[in-house]
């Protein structure tokens, strides 16, 4: 009886170790489970700190209330879009002389940081903000690299949600570490926080992806930022599915639920894509399950971007529970192939379509979804399975076709066609079975 | 007396000889006073032959004419559109075997190209087709070298209106003698005929632009295509601008009434370009009297895309009968400044803000009309002259400044700013003078 007791209570003991061990070795927050939704001021607002003559767009209390409040108001928060993110530019230069604290801009955030998280709370926000595991921001405000405890501490009490740790004047050979170290810090405040990495957004790993360890990466971090800022254009867009497209290996098998590779922000509603490139951005951003972060101006953004960011078909796909990433299958005369699996119901899959080519008019594809990576793996045979095909941009029915049946999509230059596949067994055969 | 006869008679006779030499060396075919405005099939259309599976795209009488159609029906026409212009792929791949004329496909324009024309023509619109002056055309159908007279006989027989002449499989050294020897045939039919050279598009003049005998250029043709295809892409418009503020000094003086550098088509309208990004292409083509040949699915534009291809204060600025190309002035805070002269009423000028940033928000520019360029070539004292501003997007009035007198514009990234400008003299300073 006692040996008993005593494996028992050594398995206990194993098992406490292992809890322990966990705690300190993991972010194990329980957040992030689908991609984090929300809204992050850089792209569209960058480092705008001249508030006389830019007052509707610089860095400061005025921008993030309108811009929380319109969350709210437009139905965006209800579709999803809950983390409000200050990027860089929200700090004083200097830290608090006393305390060391950074604390936000006088000028920009007069009642202070505490203040502008409350007001985000109050409208059932969730607040994120920037800090950089450096020795200054990117932006030149001061940086954490010193003060991980402090900081991890100043977010808790200050109640933050998501934080954003970006890489800018940071020796790369302290970034895996040093990001570990502050998920670390982060975990003891008790305060559970969505944790940004922009590490190995620095690294240049396209050339030799083992110079990250990525399954450190994963253990560390909710999400991390793969590359170079996002830019306003569609050579940036499209530059981004290209490394996914090509490093798919190194990519797909990470991310899950609670740890993302970012891609960073949507520029949709801005300035610079076509409605064509629009939808190839969230298309592709839901397919390959990335966070969904808006960085444009909600007071002027028009319907057609409004209504693509707001798509129930897209949102579902994105934040689908299964966490799985879009895998490229190929190309076929110049269109790109991917296809996602989905758990959620309908079960299926998303398969997209993408034609980077800029000029001449639509292509006209014939293509089967075994062309896509579709599999049968049910019992039925193949010949009684029907699969249906919905537009996801649209909702309409494109229609049902068997596995190896040979349909058409025609797919714009710099667009998508994006479907969601699902299984249908033939009634008359499920008429058989339940008789 | 008979001096002076013999003299008149030696005057008469140089007159003549002038006359003779000029119709020989020189194409005055009265044409093309102001930039060329029509359609074009190559961007959006290509080299699409394949009629089972493209039957609304492929290079057709069915496209042809469903072009012309809309051009009348929609109102084209009626604003300027007048040039319907079939480019490559609309011949047999071989001669005619008597005649040794290029023929229209008989699959594909099955009346052949005269029956052709004449449709065009019974539309009040205005017919224009492709050759190459090379071996073969780009796509490799019958070239021109080799058969210079009897193809401008063909085009005359067939009652073309403006010829693109392109420039593949071509030696470049054949290429200034072989496209003026085109212009004195077609000059020698007596029909008139709008001649689009390709020369110099396929010599890099950018590193040496003395390779060029842009005087002779001049002589010979109603415009030519200085650079490469313009494609569906913004990056795309963006390099040709370029090439136009780099080598103004090239470009801007070779330019006038009935001789036009030509940047290639326009591509708003179709997949490519945000509605910022199709602004700024319309508006530089218009400020550059750069011709506007839409090369789009007259069947498929979207509103946006018509009314700025219709805008009338553009077509106006395009369509000005002093054919001066804009000039370029410098750069402000990364904003492109532009300045073009108008002769027609209200005399004046065009002045473009162009902002190629492809991120964060719009600037606010501070500038005065002295910045741009602008002076007051009048008697008046200089504080006694107001300008007015009028944005041509939108027809509103920006508002009336003193040449020196700061002002804002508030350009988008990968956008435009654009306002026509004329004097105005003060009332009372007027009365005064009337009195």
């Amino acid at each position: 009886l006692f040996s008993h007791l005593m494996s028992y209570l050594w398995l206990f003991f194993y098992a406490l170790l292992g809890l322990i061990v966990n705690a300190v070795h993991c972010l194990d927050n329980g957040l992030a489970r689908t991609p984090p939704m929300g809204w992050m001021s850089w792209q569209r607002f960058r480092c705008q700190i001249d508030c006389q003559f830019y007052p509707e767009d610089c860095i400061s209390e005025k921008l993030i209330k309108r811009t929380a409040d319109r969350l709210v108001s437009d139905g965006w928060r209800d579709v999803g879009y809950r983390y409000v993110i200050i990027d860089d530019c929200w700090q004083s230069k200097l830290r608090d002389r006393v305390t060391e604290e950074i604390t936000a801009d006088a000028q920009r955030f007069p009642n202070g940081i505490e203040k502008m998280g409350e007001y985000i709370h109050s409208n059932g926000l969730l607040f994120g903000i920037y800090l950089d595991y450096g020795t200054l921001t990117c932006e030149g405000y001061p940086g954490s690299m010193d003060y991980l405890e402090l900081d991890a501490n100043s977010l808790a009490k200050w109640q933050v949600d998501y934080v954003k740790v970006d890489g800018c004047f940071s020796p790369q050979e302290r970034m895996p570490g040093g990001f570990e170290d502050f998920g670390k810090y982060l975990n003891k405040t008790g305060r559970p926080i969505v944790y940004s990495c922009s590490y190995p957004a620095y690294i240049d790993w396209r050339s030799n992806a083992s110079v990250i360890d990525w399954e450190r990466l994963k253990r560390n971090c909710n999400l991390w930022r793969i590359l170079f800022d996002v830019q306003d254009s569609w050579s940036s867009v499209l530059s981004i599915i290209e490394v996914y497209k090509k490093f798919g290996s190194v990519l797909n098998p990470i991310a899950g639920p609670g740890r993302w590779n970012d891609p960073d922000m949507l520029i949709l509603g801005n300035f610079g894509l076509s409605k064509d490139q629009q939808r190839v951005q969230m298309g592709m951003w839901c397919m390959l399950a990335a966070p969904l972060l808006i960085s444009a101006d909600l007071d002027r953004m028009d319907s057609f971007s409004e209504n693509l960011l707001k798509n129930p078909y897209l949102l579902a796909i994105n934040q689908d529970s299964g966490g799985h990433e879009a895998r490229f299958i190929g190309e076929q005369h110049g269109v790109q192939l991917w296809i996602r699996e989905l758990e959620q119901e309908p079960q299926g899959w998303s398969i997209a379509f993408v034609y980077p080519v800029d000029g001449g008019g639509p292509i006209h594809l014939p293509i089967s979804l075994k062309d896509m990576g579709v599999k049968n793996t049910e019992l039925f045979e193949e010949e009684d399975v029907y699969y249906s095909l919905t537009d996801v941009f649209d909702g309409s029915v494109f229609g049902k076709v068997k596995l190896d049946e040979k349909f058409f999509v025609h797919v714009n230059p710099t667009g998508i066609v994006m479907f969601r596949v699902h299984k249908e067994t033939m009634d008359y055969y499920m008429d058989f079975y339940i008789l």
